[in-house]
């Protein structure tokens, strides 16, 4: 007989419709017959709830991937023309490589079951799935997070570090670092989780809202940067003698604009989309209140947060250096949205607006203080996810409301709320506690990794390579080619790491093999 | 108990499948019993459509989205390389601020109930939403429309207008003429909409079907746009002395490509998106005849129409210029798309062929008579989405056909359909009048803007600065910077507008707070 | 009645929910009411299922749609500036003559019924449709796959080829050519298909599986190019007079990035969407095993062969050239994605990294070998997408598991499956028959074509115009003016070619038309 099943929201596990038999069943008339009718009957719904869900998981799978594209763009935009090649691998090898490490041990780590609060114990290489709470599906859209966590981090360290030593990082973090976050706060089993398993003692009788990650996901990327960014100093030529900020501009704005509107694109599947399931009724069923509604909430504040602070960037930045500039404006509209990550799902559309609105001179603040400290981030992502990251994780304790969070993690008889909104502070300290944990887990693991790699002289390029540009010293030569004829001024350095044009694959492998 | 719940298509509001428990209970035994589990089931069934629809609605909303990144890249590669962050910020902020005043304004403008057949009254920043014909779902759809009349009119005014006037009409634009037209034509509750609630008279007994909106959102920009044109006179260098047009043509074919592509993608949304819901049954239920084929088949005739338009545009143009040119073929493209967009649900695909060969020669002709009249379009925007437009709305009034009119505008014993289709002249006599009462609307209300704009100085920027580019005028710098070395050569007019490679917002403000 | 519908998996075609009211009704009491209440409660929820399986189909639709961006992005920067509109257009053509010839013919040559096992005879220009097994959804999904077919082929013959032997091979492999070979493996009447109608033999007892196109698309595609390639020779340059290989870069890595990461993303609507329906019971209604699970399942096998053959290649090229090399990565990523293609929905996640590992020596190998026989294919489109097709399809007959199968094409008693899986030979014996007559087929039409276009002169470019760029010679300029002020060195070539700026559309035109 198919049963009632719930779901545990942070697992963003797999569920079902509602359709209970044992209730259906009585109203059939009864005995054997009604209740097979009631059985067939639910059973049916029960496959279209699967289908339906898994559909809207998978679909909002795919956005969240393109965020990864996104992320390229943004990224590749945002750097030299010399430096092109280099991030963008990084971008596709965080994908590849995040592929197979969440494969073979993140996802075990993250939700693999029986856990302790601490970490995961099964699911190694997908063994046990699909089980009844997870999929396929919630798989892949777990790994489409994943990789968006290396993603952020590659930001800070960008134009300076050795290919090697991104391969190492971003394999601890997509491997074990951030796996280990996303368990204590999105796992049944978290010792942090909102959505912990009934029965279980909840973290200040509250636990943790971080809907969608702006903790888990950003400031757990932004940190791992501040520490990447910090360990290896700034770009050569990043501040002059005086210790003033000059500009080292990305070399294309088009890249930029291109990848932010990806972002934003991919924001959709990201927030809406952790809530995993959309067939689910808030209350009777049939009274057009459900998670469907919920869902498309949540679309109206990740937009609504972004589009304020994007604008509260553009006038802001007006006021202080007299242009529009439009790489401020992407930047101030990706900090709204890592902002409403955490929050999305339970605060109003208008708290959105205010979300969106703080975000912006978060940014715009931790930016001045970059500078005054002569810290080089090329993407600005320790600032922007880590700032406004933590911002977003406040935000939620100050403006959730009571509904909608009983709405989206139910199953507790009383939950504490937004402070603002009359929900007492046990929220907030649950979410300051998130703060606390997260930088330290992350500074205790990625710091003495960057610092260890440091030391043995893995992780930054000569200065020699960083003039140059790691594109033609490592990556096989520059990203463009406009102009065939035009041979480009030799120099030394060029002429050191001159690809020749008889392409080195083929001159030996050709004799020994086909010659 | 769950009742069946009708559906305006106007209103692309909300709606539930078609169970009802008045009908299923008599034949579960009648009986309190019976009824309550027909209402059981029902409700089941209800909660099932909705997630289903939303999930439909909202991958909709986001491809509609997409074409924003569409329309920024299509802009970004039509215009010189030195205008080039302008159109993109132009776009993001479409987005962006379209996103802030379509919440607090333009939906309850369009969709705001109770209304009268001109405004809506209710739902601003979505107060009383959800209600049971709006969800929050149906908002985001309709704000990623009201973005794209903007987009389309920002490019008829690009390479020469003053970042300010921009602002200006993009939210007069976004917020208020648009959400008008939307309401006339598209709310239950519009004078002229064919969806209008039953009870209430149509317009020549037939109302307008303009479906998803090569009236109400194409020609509403492009006419917008025209006026901005018009009153901006050509770009400098665009006509030479003797008035024969010069080619000022666009810094990267590669965008125009990415664009057009993006635009293709999202139309999928726009399109066949425009049913807001997919689940519903034409005629008796179970008969494997419903919305989820018409969808389908809406998505066929957008491609068809699209597909011919571009390969006549390319012959045509190879016989006029003696090239085969991708942004020509680009252009024919989507001006078949903008041209089927008002009947693509109504008619036949072989009829989606006749719209789009025909729309390529209006493109082709409209663009002739711009260049004999001076009057210059970057995008050729009022070209292609006002007169593509104009002539998809004569289209629809001309094949539309009686069945397709029927089950997409159910509700009424008769309705009049395409005149050549033999539903007499009555469909196309109320397309005329939307094409006048369009044209009239947003030529009395952008028209007296633009000029005012003008008068007041604030429209147009300077002939310097229009020969320097806004991008290092306005927007701090030029887009690309491929190679770090070569240093430009400096001229009068780049040495004044120069940024210096100090950052400025750093110069005084660490004066100021931080040391 | 509602009655049980079954599904030919080949065709991709429509299908309903499983509710049959003949089980039903008995259980609701029998007699009159009890069969008129199953029947109300199985047509909605068969409703249900049109909708979210078209819902379903229709997006995973678009995304193989984007796929056509990605093959013009990735095209685009894997040739050199001067070709660049030249190739772009060939990939917008293929979408748009495409849509018309597949619409008039291919289409219906592919799943027209009633059909023989050779060739579909009915459908021309969807007359007919929809009917019980096709609805329109299915056409446009099938047409997003035969445009890929000629971006592939396109591939192979950049650079140096005639714009109209472009649009005659293309018609010709997306009109004819492309949809018999589906209609052998996919239609429900191919002599070759795995879910070939009930009570027809299969061949080997087991018919081939190529799941989503490993063969069909991919192999077809390649061969295609190749012949083409082969018939052309090399461009011009790119062997030296030692027969050496010299490398012509393309003009942009990033353009190489942005288009992979689309592919990749079109990829889950290419492999998962190849299902067509996702509302499908594995055994007993109500269990949870069900396509959707397999659905999801698919899109993780296609991540893990594509990220073990990026990372495979990274590796190899590393040790190889000493670089780490962006394209190649790309290049190895796609020739994964190509590889899991045929069997992405029968094989374990673990055999997947199997798949992509080998996958990506392959294509190291084969490009080895075309650089040895001075085989010159801009896009490594016959290596990539021909031998990692081919390998994909003698893996599938490797480790198809046997409850895969099974769940996947149902509805016989017994299945071969993989060998290595303990499924015996035949699935390996009818795989490599469809190797072989891919081959054949192909290379009995295309080769013949490509030739006596070659003999006609219609083929190739002069070694002039290869020289200068065909985006100078035949579409109307470079594709990227980044500099408007400086004048580029004249040539005499550049001035034979050169496109005045007054713009010869208008110059005679308006003289004869306006004035």
């Amino acid at each position: 007989m198919h049963k009632k099943r719930g779901r545990r929201k942070g697992e963003k596990g797999r569920t079902a419709m509602s359709c209970s038999s044992s209730d259906l069943a009585p109203l059939l008339g009864g005995g054997m017959n009604g209740s097979a009718a009631a059985d067939y009957i639910c059973n049916q719904l029960s496959d279209a709830g699967h289908a339906i869900d898994t559909t809207y998981l998978l679909f909002s799978t795919y956005l969240v991937f393109a965020m990864q594209l996104g992320f390229a763009m943004l990224c590749a935009g945002s750097v030299r023309a010399k430096n092109t090649m280099n991030i963008m691998l990084t971008n596709v090898l965080d994908a590849a490589a995040g592929g197979l490490f969440y494969y073979l041990f993140g996802f075990a780590f993250a939700f693999g079951k029986p856990s302790n609060g601490f970490i995961g114990t099964r699911f190694f290489a997908l063994k046990g799935v699909p089980d009844p709470s997870f999929d396929y599906s919630n798989f892949l859209f777990q790994w489409s997070f994943a990789i968006a966590v290396a993603g952020i981090t590659s930001g800070s360290i960008a134009e300076r570090t050795q290919f090697a030593a991104y391969l190492i990082y971003s394999s601890f973090l997509t491997g074990f670092v951030y796996p280990i976050v996303s368990h204590w706060f999105w796992s049944a089993d978290g010792w942090a989780a909102a959505g912990r398993n009934a029965g279980e003692s909840l973290l200040f009788d509250s636990g943790v809202i971080d809907f969608a990650g702006s903790g888990v996901v950003h400031l757990v990327g932004g940190v791992g940067g501040l520490w990447g960014a910090l360990i290896e100093g700034p770009r050569v030529g990043r501040f002059d003698h005086a210790g003033r900020s000059v500009a080292l501009r990305g070399h294309s704005a088009t890249l930029v604009v291109l990848g932010t509107f990806l972002l934003w694109f991919g924001w959709y599947g990201f927030n809406p989309g952790s809530f995993a399931v959309i067939l689910k009724a808030y209350g009777p069923s049939g009274s057009s209140q459900g998670q469907w509604s919920a869902v498309g909430r949540t679309a109206v504040t990740t937009t609504l947060a972004g589009c304020t602070a994007a604008l509260t960037t553009l006038f802001g930045k007006r006021l202080q250096t007299g242009h529009w500039k439009v790489a401020d404006v992407c930047n101030g509209l990706l900090g709204g949205f890592a902002a409403i990550t955490a929050g999305c799902s339970v605060v109003e559309p208008w708290a959105a607006i205010i979300c969106g609105f703080v975000s912006a001179w978060v940014l715009i603040g931790l930016n001045h203080l970059a500078a005054a400290l002569q810290f080089d981030d090329p993407l600005e992502a320790a600032q922007l996810h880590g700032g406004c990251g933590a911002w977003g994780i406040i935000f939620t304790a100050l403006f959730a409301t009571e509904r909608y969070v009983n709405e989206v993690y139910p199953g507790r008889a009383v939950r504490p709320y937004g402070l603002l909104m009359g929900g007492g502070g046990r929220l907030l300290a649950a979410h300051l506690v998130e703060i606390l944990v997260i930088a330290g887990w992350v500074s205790a693991t990625m710091g003495p990794l960057f610092y260890a790699m440091h030391k043995l002289g893995l992780l930054r390029i000569s200065a020699d390579e960083e003039m140059a540009g790691m594109d033609l010293t490592r990556h096989g030569g520059f990203a463009y080619v406009y102009h065939d004829e035009e041979p480009k001024p030799a120099t030394a350095l060029s002429l050191k790491y001159s690809t020749t044009r008889v392409e080195p694959l083929l001159q030996k492998p050709v004799d020994v093999e086909f010659s």
